[in-house]
């Protein structure tokens, strides 16, 4: 499929991704800076994701497709996220995920930092499995301005991101990956909650994390709630 | 009792239990999850709890009448919580509980997964007596979701609640009850509170807790004391 | 002066006492309870205070006034607060006094509960001098609702307060005290500002606190400045 | 350039200047308290700062010129902020430096008073380089009201700022520098956010902070995204 034969993508999927920018933001995943892209509905080739900007101010209008090696089909003269690679990356080497969020989201950056991996506290985090994947961009760039800002980076990325849903990039942020728009947005406030969880509990006394099969049994349930929440998420971002 | 000869519940209960929702989404103690039920005015057998949503989102419109076995009386085509069995058993077992709290509140998540007990700081909370009790779902059911979804984990938790006002769920949240819909909401509010207290001052030094003595008579005065929150309360959600 | 011969409190001190009502809650030092006071600006033997309901809803309409043994002059009908007897002692042994704040300011508890005094951490809160006072109310009144809901208790409360601005109350809150009702108020919100920093400051390293003369001078500087920051926080309850 | 003859500052500037007086209010850098200032656009001997006000309130008409001196030029009988001295003589033996935030921002506090430098956790506070700046105002004025008043005590902390790009002062706040109003609301917001994840992360493990290289590089990067941020931040302060 050549760019110029490449379908527009379904009006109401950019609609929820413009949606989904403005979620990350009142819900304190994002600030001014920080990014969610959808795999494009018609081409598994090619992804969803803002224009630079802040996403909090995000909208339908903003939204611009890319390739997998992060060139934009339709940027015109519009600026670009430098780390647009995070996402292309994972889009390519993960078949089975159709959303990426990569933020500051601070509650995550301790763990990042102290190369701590997150694990789930209570069932709402279920999809932290058995823990996080941690990312030393140091090992691979040398001393960096420590942005995945080309395709040999996004892909040392999603290497280290490997099977797992998130992704802890040392002195930076981190990655959250899922199977649908709803399912990422979800992810990446309940992993900055299960952050804040952990943390407060590990200085109370011993955690009891779920286990492996707990963990499994409990995002597979969750995924039966997601428009739940979706809704309360969306209707606040409307107000 | 037949549930086809069941009288209505009050309309006045209906609403205020549509307000006590949201009024826990407005002071933190449920986010996208969570719910609190109310006993039925005009039947023992009965409780009534909103329909499958976000507690920010219910209306009189969204509630349900449930037996205490779960099972709703008039749910038609609309989805119901996976966890009603938590408010039929301990309706079941608790005579004197008339209305319950079920929630993710995060500053108790850090006690319940590591079996730390809430225990009151200070007057606000002197309903937590000498401690909260504990569940761990796994001496039940072994690896599961964590979900409280059968009646039989419902009669568990009723169980490791026992005579006490508040039980803590490993890898879960906690459930709170009380004998009014007024007093079940300020004590989930103030067990979130006390939970944040407790949480600092142990960090601090050596806790002087409340005694079983000062915690009863302190439980006694604040009951006196709803109705100014409430009113305050409930105003907030109003605007 | 007999109260039938009371002269009515100055129009504009009623409306700023009721104002001050909604910047503490405002600001985060009450909730649904705690309450500010500030003495009747025709008689010394007489204050201000609001009848029994949330400060945050407070209006001019709603103040009453008292003696010093906590009798209400004008009440009727309407409730009053169970401990107003904390205000008339202080107002009876500190001439000095001219408004109290009672409160449940939360960063405050864990130092009650855990006797540790709070000690001025910078400039801002320099009015804590050498420390707060602690007052105990098992060693006066044994085991109880902790309240303080008699002139005994408030003497009580009053000798531990000493010449000091601020003591905390084990299970309870704290009491603040100031020359007026802009600087109580003040005190109030940087007293619970100090305790979040020196929480923090505590687990970090060693502290430096401000010695007792620089202590001292900020106070005296910081006095010159609360009509800036007054036009604040009643700018932003008027909105 | 004698006063008289100083040519009016650009009045987009001034506008900015307000703007970013409530900016730093709406994301918490600045309480009723602390100030921002901008060197003048046609004298680097002046500079911009708003009267004796809370920085939420300040418009264009509130703003004031001022010579290094800290002599205001057009103040007529409006008050003026007693450490104006802190901008001056920053100014003066910093050439590069166009902007100035003074604050109390919390979460810094706890390091200025445990002489614990900032270090940059991560990119988007590189400009922390591999440290911060301290003062402490004893060694130069014994006790005081720690509050920067006259020349001398701003040429004391301007010294012992250094090259850096903030300083710590124990007992009272910390001082930002940059080379533009974007680039210095920019800082004083990630210098606070530095704190709060630099103080969990500490409580967490061992932490991996930037190396002087990376801090350099990322330092470089972000500065090529302040307007996304502004952006942002302005609307927010405009609704």
């Amino acid at each position: 499929m050549t760019n110029s034969s490449l379908a527009a993508p379904d009006a109401t999927l950019v609609e929820r991704l413009a949606t989904a920018n403005r979620i990350l933001y009142n819900e304190g995943v994002v600030d001014g800076f920080g990014h969610v892209s959808v795999r494009h509905d018609r081409s598994a080739g090619h992804f969803l994701l803002a224009r630079n900007m802040a996403p909090a101010l995000v909208t339908p209008a903003d939204i611009l497709t890319f390739d997998l090696d992060g060139t934009p089909i339709d940027a015109g003269d519009r600026r670009v996220y430098l780390e647009r690679f995070i996402h292309g990356e994972i889009y390519r080497v993960r078949p089975d995920v159709v959303a990426v969020v990569h933020s500051h989201s601070p509650n995550v950056i301790p763990f990042a930092v102290t190369k701590t991996p997150l694990r789930p506290v209570y069932h709402m985090s279920g999809f932290l499995g058995e823990g996080t994947a941690h990312f030393e961009i140091r090992d691979v760039a040398g001393n960096s301005d420590l942005l995945i800002r080309n395709s040999a980076l996004g892909r040392a990325l999603a290497t280290a991101l490997g099977v797992r849903s998130a992704v802890l990039m040392r002195g930076h942020g981190s990655t959250v990956v899922g199977t649908s728009l709803e399912q990422v947005v979800y992810r990446a406030i309940y992993a900055e909650m299960n952050a804040r969880l952990q943390t407060q509990a590990t200085a109370l006394g011993a955690v009891t994390y779920l286990n492996a099969e707990e963990a499994a049994l409990a995002a597979a349930t969750n995924d039966t709630q997601l428009a739940r929440v979706w809704e309360l998420w969306q209707r606040k971002v409307e107000r």
